[in-house]
């Protein structure tokens, strides 16, 4: 079982189905696949081999697709690159899997200039795009692809625990790290959420969400698996969303909360044309009951939740639709263990603990990642005893569904109190003219650590400090309660949208190392 | 991830929910847990280690579950015995698998007299009933349970390549083979299934046909990954079937189409109330349509058909409920490869063959069996190049779907043509007169092979010979009629109600070894 067979799967099951949507028209399966042959032949033609890297620097695109497809058919590793990073950034994880292709489309290729002096690996640029748009000393990727013959039958196919890509995370600990999934890990996930959400080849899916993220990743091969179709936004903009969905009747697709926030805070949304989405995942973090309750009114459609991470390709537990019933208590929760997945909260010395315990998420499955490329020593630390321990606190309850309560990292210890970050940030985060929130713990000679609220207000708004802390103290138990406010223009955030609470904490742990890494 | 894992699961997200509906009241799956805990502890205490056998001879029973769960949470095979089987039959299964201990019921324990003088390493013989029926020289199982402590935690699991039973089959070479497959073979099928059918924990699925079979052992995992419940039939009967249905509210069944038509034919079906019945499931061998359009007639329900053998858990290819609509030709298919599986259709040089060309169906995927036991011979012919060669010659469309023409061996070669036997079944079977037929090629020196009919008459029918031969002329092309027409009373049938085809032929083909086996 590799990638591989997804599409020849997905090519002899719905051959004359369409693929891929796009603005100027659309391509079957047996399109698809032929394309698909066409880009394999062509990377070996170019000089790659199987466990040889090949960097994705595009915006959502068809092409994208295409390389995930070709490089796994011919056992090569596809590195997505996460378009927000520096190019300092950016050069590092092409340094690092020592890529020796890096492929760019028009957005991203004003930036190899300033990347070709920091890269070490990468012999050939590519680019993806109009043939006369490409730029000097690149090859164009659609020349390469017309001229190039389909892959011939025969040769071998990557065996199931082989690599199919490094996928990078800055994660919390050590700095960014390429997370090796394998043609089986990245399988067993799409397995897990077919099972989980029923997906169907009715389905059209945009990939609104950016492709190089797991996130949205996840689709990639779900939806080929069961003969659906893929449509692409480049980047997430609502406006350009609402648009698609109307012009491509989009059944589905995958969001993180602030988009879904965007989305609504829309001015067209009231107006566009989205009657044919009938399933909206979202992951990342967890929507706060009253954005939910705002969003099913808003979008006329319930909403599938996804908890996961990188390192399980990525899923781990799924809050069904028929589980989005407002007013229970487990639209709190992300759901439960998806099928393939083994799921405990365990103490910090790994004892297993039962419902109702907070302690850290550790699982295994099939679609726990086989490592980190070139980091024995944190791929141990993160996978010992054969769990991967995902950093994050939660507990479940006696149904298993999962309740988040934080990231060990962020957790703050407060005399002798655990504090959970999120329950303080959703109780701010209810005040009207609060945009946006974000706590953590600051070191405290009385208390060991005292919690300290960064703060984003709403336009217009002019809220004190002292009103947020009162604001708390009415809604809270008092150890919970912010002893400081700090008011920004805008909260420090990752490529996904998540907030960095380690840029925030640094200034306060600088020299203290056990907190800031 | 091995079978372990399936019941743990159920017990953590659906411990309230009932594991089991009983005449006399139910269990919830931590119930179930518990004693699963007890039987796997008293199977050790008794001796039993990882790798060893124990064989089960029971009716349908909820004990039969626990000793699945119980043996694969301690790596200890279990071997279900067909229990139509002569006593000499089963000793063999029983020797050859060099099982340990013989667990039986009422219904078996008078046979065990005859069994022991020929059982060459059972040591223990267990009665499942109650106490005190309870035969001398057996141990009683309830007794046993009752005993016994639960298995302490902490004790290794088997890896999911490890084998998890032995499931004997008579196949068409070689003899009984213990088919071996792995915690993941098992679990891959029950996953395959689930996103397959949308099995949910709503389900009440009775076990109706035998728990021996594969056909309905693939409910035992799949069931209780999505919590639903399970209920059994000691034995297929048609009127306790109904009683059955009505009284536990049963939603889904597995079944083979001969008990499909004893129960249209039976005179309660019309009175009976089976409106909660939603999903049955059918294998073994197709329906006809017409057969097919009566049945969901009279269920009320639409079916799917499952089509696969043991040697893949069983499952291969599934006909969903929406591809079940009359009037178009997938509905005389038995559907497409399951999630998991990669399904060819070779040329007998192994060549993959084209939407429409004949040939030998062969697949591959985590489905597929380790091998025979003690068999390496007739494993690598059986798994030769990676493809589990299935013995059946069918052909597939443009969209994937399988459409079964014959066996490899049962397919008729007369005059340069390739005659397949179920086609002319089809057409006699269709006479109003017929209520058996079976189809075989036996020696003829001018065509090589002719083909001869056997039919079992309806009651008071006396169709001869000459008519069933004039009404195929009418509806068959010329070489695939009968030549001649042999009355039967019934047909000689194996354990699952399957024709025995060698049976028939053995009389014809005796001294010509190429076709008997």
């Amino acid at each position: 079982m590799n990638l591989a067979f997804v599409l020849r799967r997905a090519r002899r099951l719905y051959g004359d189905r369409v693929a891929v949507y796009r603005d100027d028209g659309h391509l079957t399966y047996e399109h698809l696949y032929e394309r698909v042959m066409r880009c394999a032949n062509w990377l070996l033609g170019a000089g790659l081999r199987k466990n040889q890297c090949v960097g994705v620097l595009l915006e959502n695109r068809q092409e994208y697709l295409e390389l995930h497809y070709a490089t796994s058919w011919t056992g090569i590793w596809i590195v997505p690159i996460n378009i927000r990073l520096s190019p300092g950034e950016m050069a590092f994880w092409l340094n690092d899997s020592a890529s020796r292709m890096l492929v760019v489309d028009k957005r991203f290729a004003p930036v190899v200039d300033e990347l070709r002096p920091k890269l070490t690996s990468v012999e050939k640029v590519v680019f993806v795009g109009s043939e006369a748009d490409c730029p000097g000393g690149m090859e164009s990727y659609d020349a390469s692809l017309s001229n190039a013959a389909c892959l011939p039958p025969g040769l071998d196919e990557p065996a199931e625990d082989d690599v199919a890509g490094l996928f990078y995370t800055s994660g919390t600990t050590g700095g960014p790290k390429g997370v090796m999934l394998t043609h089986r890990n990245l399988y067993a996930n799409a397995l897990h959420v077919i099972a989980a959400c029923g997906a169907a080849s009715s389905w059209i899916h945009l990939h609104a969400a950016p492709m190089f993220h797991a996130a949205d990743g996840t689709a990639t091969y779900y939806l080929s698996l069961v003969g659906g179709a893929h449509a692409f936004l480049p980047v997430f903009e609502p406006e350009f969303f609402l648009k698609a969905v109307a012009r491509h009747r989009i059944t589905t697709t995958i969001l993180v909360p602030t988009m879904i926030n965007a989305l609504m805070n829309h001015p067209s949304l009231g107006k566009a044309d989205i009657a044919s989405l009938t399933d909206i995942l979202y992951g990342a973090s967890p929507m706060p009951e009253s954005v939910m309750r705002r969003a099913i009114e808003h979008f006329g459609c319930i909403f599938t939740q996804a908890y996961g991470m990188t390192e399980c390709s990525p899923i781990a537990t799924i809050l069904a639709k028929q589980d989005h019933v407002l007013n229970t208590r487990k639209v709190n929760s992300c759901g439960r263990a998806v099928l393939g997945v083994d799921l405990q909260i365990t103490d910090f010395d790994g004892s297993p603990l039962p419902p109702g315990k907070p302690g850290e998420i550790v699982l295994r499955g099939p679609n726990v990642m086989k490592g980190y490329w070139n980091r024995p020593d944190i791929t141990a630390t993160t996978l010992r005893g054969g769990w991967l321990h995902t950093g994050d606190v939660g507990t479940f309850d006696g149904d298993g569904y999962v309740y988040l309560l934080d990231r060990v990292k962020d957790m703050i210890k407060t005399g002798g109190e655990n504090v959970y970050t999120p329950e303080v940030e959703a109780a701010i985060f209810a005040h009207p003219e609060v945009a946006e929130v974000a706590i953590i713990g600051v070191p405290d000679l009385k208390w060991g650590e005292a919690i300290k609220a960064f703060v984003v207000r709403r336009p217009d708004s002019a809220i004190s400090d002292t009103e947020v802390i009162d604001w708390c103290r009415q809604r809270l138990t008092h150890f919970k309660c912010p002893s400081s406010v700090e008011f920004l223009p805008a909260l420090p955030k990752g490529g996904t949208g998540k907030v960095l609470k380690k840029v925030l904490r640094e200034p306060y742990w600088r020299n203290r190392d056990q907190q800031i890494s």
